[in-house]
C-alpha cells in the first residue's frame, strides 16, 4: 500500500495558520510524524488563493530539510507546480490531473516533459461520475490519453472520486466495483482514493474511513490520500496486506506487531 | 450480514465443560449475550464423541428455553440432527453438507425432506480446494446438486473454506475472489465463512479476523459463523454495511451509533 500522508494541506486550519506565519517548525514536525508513521509519499497543498506559488514552493524547501520522501504537488496551478518541480530534490508525484479541459491543458506539458507520477482524478468538463460505467469510462479515457502521451501504467494513479455515502448511498460500491474492472483492464496501474471523503456527514469517520480502505483494497487499491498517524488505519492496512498475499511470509504485520504497531489502542470516536 | 453465533461449540473447553457437567445456565447465559450482540442464527455444536445426538438435542433445548432465534444444527451425523430437529421450535440451519460422498449422501435426505437452509462447505473427497477454480468448481457442483434435489438458492449458504494464511498466502485472497464468482454465478445465492480459521498461527488473531470480513463482504459475503460478542468485529459490520449500501440510509450504522455501539473501545489483542 502506497499511503501519500494528507495532513500538509492548506485547506487544514492549522496547516493554512503554519504557513501564513511561516511556521517552519509546525510543518517539519507534522511532516516527521507523517514519515515515522509509515508515509511512503507526503502530499503538500499550499492553496492559499493568489499565493499558491509562493506557499507551495515555501512548503517544498521547509518540508524537505527534514525527510527525503517523494512529496506529491497538490495543486492545479501549473506554475505553482513548475515552480515547486525545481526544488524537489527527487520526482515528485502530481495530484491531479483530470479530465476536465482547462486542466488537462495546463498540467499535462508539465507532466510529460518530466514524465512524473501522477493522480489522474475522474473528473471531467461534465462533473463527476455517477455510475460505475461512468467511472470507467472517465479513467479510460484519462488513462488511454495518458499513455498516448508516453506515460507508463506504472506511473498513473486513477482516482475514481470517494463520495460521501451520506449523499450518494450507492456511491462506496460503485466505486468498489470501478476500481475492480480498472485494475483488471489495466494491469500494472494504480489506483488511489481521497480516502475521507467517503465518511462526510456521518459520525465515527475514522471507522468509516478505516473500513472503506479495506473495501477498496479488496478490489485492487493499492494506494490512498490518507492519514498515516491514525493508528487504527494503518493496523488495517497491515492486516489486509498479509490477508491478501501482499505481505510476503506476513513479514510486514508480523514486524509491525513485534514494534507494537498492532497493540491495544483506544478506539477514537471521529 | 446474517451473523451466526459461533460460541455454543463443544470443541471449546469452557462449554464442553458446561455440557459435561449439564450446565444449563452456563450455556444460556452465552446464548443470550450472542443474542443480545446481534447473531441472526446460534449455531450449536454437541460434538462430544460417541455422545453426540445426545449432547445435541441437550443444547437445543437448553437454548431455546432463552432465545427465539433459529439455530444452526452443526453436525455430521445425520441421527443427531433427525433427532435435534424434531426439538426445535422453527427450522434450523444445518452446517453443513459437503461434496463427500458419505456426509452427502448421510446428510441429504434430512436436507431435502425438511427444505432446510445448508450451508454447503466446498469440500470434496479429493479433499479442501486450493485454487480460486477449485473453490468455484466444487462449490458449483455443490449449488447444482442441491438446487437439483429441490433446494432453492436461497437456502444455500456457500462456504468456499477459510484456510489459515499463516499456512497458505495466497488462501485469503483465493477465497475472496471464489466468492466474487460464486455470488455472481448465482444471484441470491449466500456466501458464508468460518471466519476465524483465517488467523491461525498468527498473533492479533481479532484484528485479522475483522479486516477478513470486510475484504470478503466486498466480494458479496453476506453470512459467517463468528463471534458477535467481538465489539471490534460488530462495528466493522455495521461500517461496512452502510458502505456497501446494504444499510439503507445508514440506518443501523445509525442506531449502532446512538446505542453507543460505535464507540471508543479498548482494542483487544488477541
Amino acid at each position: 500500500m502506497i499511503l501519500i500522508g494528507e495532513l500538509i494541506n492548506c485547506t487544514r486550519k492549522r496547516i493554512r495558520a503554519a504557513v501564513e506565519a511561516q511556521d517552519a517548525a509546525y510543518i517539519q514536525q507534522i511532516a516527521r510524524k507523517q514519515a515515522d508513521a509509515g508515509a511512503a509519499v507526503l502530499d503538500v497543498n499550499g492553496g492559499i488563493a493568489g499565493r499558491e506559488l509562493e506557499c507551495l514552493t515555501w512548503l517544498v524547501d521547509v518540508v524537505q530539510e527534514v525527510t527525503d520522501l517523494p512529496l506529491c504537488l497538490d495543486s492545479s496551478d501549473p506554475a505553482a507546480i513548475r515552480a515547486a518541480l525545481k526544488l524537489c530534490k527527487q520526482a515528485p508525484m502530481i495530484n491531479s490531473i483530470t479530465d476536465e479541459a482547462a486542466r488537462w491543458n495546463g498540467l499535462l506539458p508539465v507532466i510529460r516533459e518530466h514524465k512524473l507520477k501522477t493522480i489522474a482524478l475522474c473528473m471531467s468538463d461534465s462533473g463527476t461520475p455517477g455510475s460505475v460505467e461512468d467511472r470507467i469510462n472517465t479513467a479510460s479515457r484519462l488513462v488511454d490519453r495518458l499513455t498516448a502521451e508516453g506515460l507508463a501504467l506504472d506511473d498513473i494513479f486513477v482516482d475514481a472520486c470517494v463520495m460521501p455515502v451520506s449523499a450518494e448511498p450507492d456511491g462506496g460500491r460503485f466505486l468498489a466495483e470501478a476500481i475492480g474492472c480498472i485494475t483488471a483492464r489495466y494491469p500494472g496501474i494504480h489506483t488511489s482514493v481521497g480516502l475521507s471523503n467517503v465518511s462526510f456527514g456521518l459520525p465515527v469517520r475514522k471507522l468509516l474511513n478505516q473500513t472503506y480502505l479495506v473495501l477498496l483494497m479488496a478490489r485492487g487499491l493499492d494506494a490512498a490520500i490518507a492519514d498515516p498517524c491514525d493508528e487504527h488505519l494503518m493496523r488495517s492496512i497491515f492486516a489486509a496486506e498479509a490477508l491478501l498475499a501482499r505481505d510476503e511470509y506476513c513479514a510486514s504485520y508480523l514486524r509491525a506487531y513485534r514494534k507494537g504497531k498492532l497493540e491495544p489502542l483506544a478506539v477514537a470516536a471521529s
